[in-house]
């Protein structure tokens, strides 16, 4: 332990406004200062830094016709960040489709390009291949050259290195996905959970921001969960995070493809959805997506869902029970859940949680960052190296 | 942020300098030099400061025939930290019975007392004072003055402010215990839910020491987990720890206290304990220990014990699953499972949990700390606030 060095301090203040202004979008140099506790003189000379490096650019805000008139002292100048400064590929692997955008520093989606999945394009090389081919066409296109690479993955994946040890709805099994694409793509890759990045997105830029305990749970063909615990994505033994769709809700329930019987993913995933709107379990997305917007609209959507509802509070009090978050948020398919359904899974997970009651209710909320929720997570693992080095 | 000052600096490796020996014990200023990464000029400066105050000493280390003869060089001073430097007041308030303990600078319990809990002694006052008196009788014999005070309750409790929101094994709702026993004691008084203080013992002392993501697991009277999460206890929103032991296990189960059914702790707790042992429900926590240690010489322990492991294999794959931990550390009444039955448990979660398969095999593992756990867990809680201001 030693005194921190002036260029450690410089390094440490300029990657804390990169950071800033990166999640944050434009601010002006006042508010900047006062975010960081910085002096005017050290903004000053951070932000010409940024600006002479074609990082951020410096406008004279626009006046208000309320504030033209308050006189005295030019106003702060306004920097924005230069999405072309630093731009990452987001991958959002599904079961169905592969999704893939460039994504410039600020956050923004620069452009994006999806295809499906059938059969054999589910093969782990080629789903490299064809995201190594199209990304560099996208990136052609836009002028860009990406630093790095996230991809979200529905499997159980090792953050450290992006081995995926299974994904069964992919029927992929210990695939080396980050040596891979890293060797195919020249470039350092973050390859996570789709959950575990579908709680990043929702913790830097969605529901829950500024939010220190939450929990993304999310259904798609399986059921994942992501961890917010004191400000941080939460990750167990060597990255691996939990698999909160293979709790055993219902003992005597049905035989799981993770060899154990009963999970939750068995009980609220899309094959459950479907049986409960009585449709083909594995019809086409599309028609869940549908049928539960129309439910919307009838008088008692709670019970047309039979016993559907049951299993998804029964799941969620043990998250809250076992995790104590404050919030608690729903994504992909359990956002086209009806209002009214969620509001009624609220009150009775409020009702029948111990940890719920001590906190004084938790809040459970639908995403709102739609369908690029992934996208926007896996482009900010992509970030986490690349803002320190900018 | 500015450079950090020198004082800073050294107040930094002086609090750090104390943490290694309250946890590690007695070291070689060498050793520690090595741990901490410092000179030898700083650890002599900051070694001199403490034995100064009286708060370690320094003694020429016994040598041993190997090494005498090792030749040249003085060998290095052994560094040992002084009990009495620092003593805090450990309490485990358990539902039948409440002990207290004076605890030293270096974790040794340098006096004990406990008594057992009937009908109105039960009441928080009655604990509150009789703590006190206990307390106070137990200091003057010692001739020592505790500076700070940590309380396990086997309850919903706030960590923030020792606001205990319910322990409903002990009766208690809503007891302001934090405030009330600074009030009695002038001493600051952190207090904790048992299972978490169990977890930060094992975690500092015990099975859990250097293990970065861990979960403890507890059944007394309820059933309770403390998490240890890249390396820290894990809080949850307001401080309010999750409560393992209300995770829905059976959805057609018994009713539990909490206002749910099926909760793991009536299928593993105390009560479900005694009913697979052929004992009254409410029997004597010793009794049910007898029966479990002459199990260990029976033939086939795990069918002695009927459907009891399915449930704890099923509440702890649940566990694995949801957290991806390392190593599960099994404290109180699970400590009395015949080995046989806990090896095998071990095996089937390994064969069950998809996480566990994926880390190559979760360690579960009985707590050696014994009945002190949940004193040595509250002395460290105190002890948090203490040691930075030795």
């Amino acid at each position: 332990m030693t005194v921190a060095r002036p260029d450690e301090v410089r390094r440490f203040n300029r990657s804390s406004l990169l950071r800033l202004l990166h999640i944050g979008g434009p601010a002006t140099r006042a508010a900047l200062a006062t975010d960081l506790g910085l002096n005017r003189s050290t903004i000053k000379m951070l932000v010409d830094g940024l600006a002479e490096a074609g990082i951020v650019e410096e406008r004279v805000p626009r006046q208000t016709p309320a504030g033209a008139g308050r006189g005295a002292g030019r106003p702060s100048l306004l920097v924005l960040p230069q999405p072309q400064a630093a731009v990452v590929l987001a991958v959002d692997v599904q079961v169905e489709r592969t999704a893939i955008a460039l994504v410039g520093f600020g956050g923004h989606i620069l452009g994006r390009n999806s295809w499906n999945l059938h059969g054999r394009q589910r093969d782990p090389i080629e789903v490299v291949t064809h995201v190594a081919e199209s990304a560099a066409l996208l990136a052609g296109d836009l002028g860009v050259h990406p630093v790095a690479v996230g991809i979200s993955v529905p499997g159980v994946v090792r953050r450290t290195d992006g081995y995926v040890h299974t994904a069964a709805n992919l029927r992929w099994s210990e695939v080396a996905l980050g040596e891979r694409m890293s060797a195919v793509l020249g470039l350092p890759v973050a390859v996570g959970n789709d959950a575990e990045f579908g709680a990043l997105a929702e913790h830097v830029r969605g529901a829950g921001r500024g939010t220190a305990d939450a929990v993304f749970v999310s259904a798609d063909v399986g059921v994942g969960g992501g961890l917010i615990a004191q400000g941080g994505i939460l990750r167990g033994a060597a990255g691996y995070l939990g698999e909160i769709g293979h709790m055993t809700v219902r003992p005597d329930g049905r035989a799981c493809h993770c060899g154990n019987v009963g999970c939750w993913e068995s009980e609220v995933g899309q094959a459950a959805l479907c049986r409960a709107l009585g449709l083909p379990e594995h019809g086409p997305r599309g028609g869940i997506v549908a049928e539960l917007r129309a439910l919307e609209r009838d008088s008692d959507p709670l019970a047309r869902l039979g016993e559907y509802p049951d299993w998804l509070v029964l799941g969620l009090v043990n998250v809250v029970n076992v995790l104590g978050p404050e919030l608690v948020v729903l994504g992909d398919l359990f956002t086209a859940l009806p209002d009214a359904v969620v509001a009624c899974v609220r009150d009775r997970v409020r009702e029948r949680s111990i940890v719920s009651r001590a906190l004084g209710g938790v809040r459970i909320e639908k995403s709102t960052l739609g369908a690029d929720l992934k996208l926007l997570g896996a482009a900010e693992a992509a970030f986490e190296g690349v803002l320190g080095a900018l």
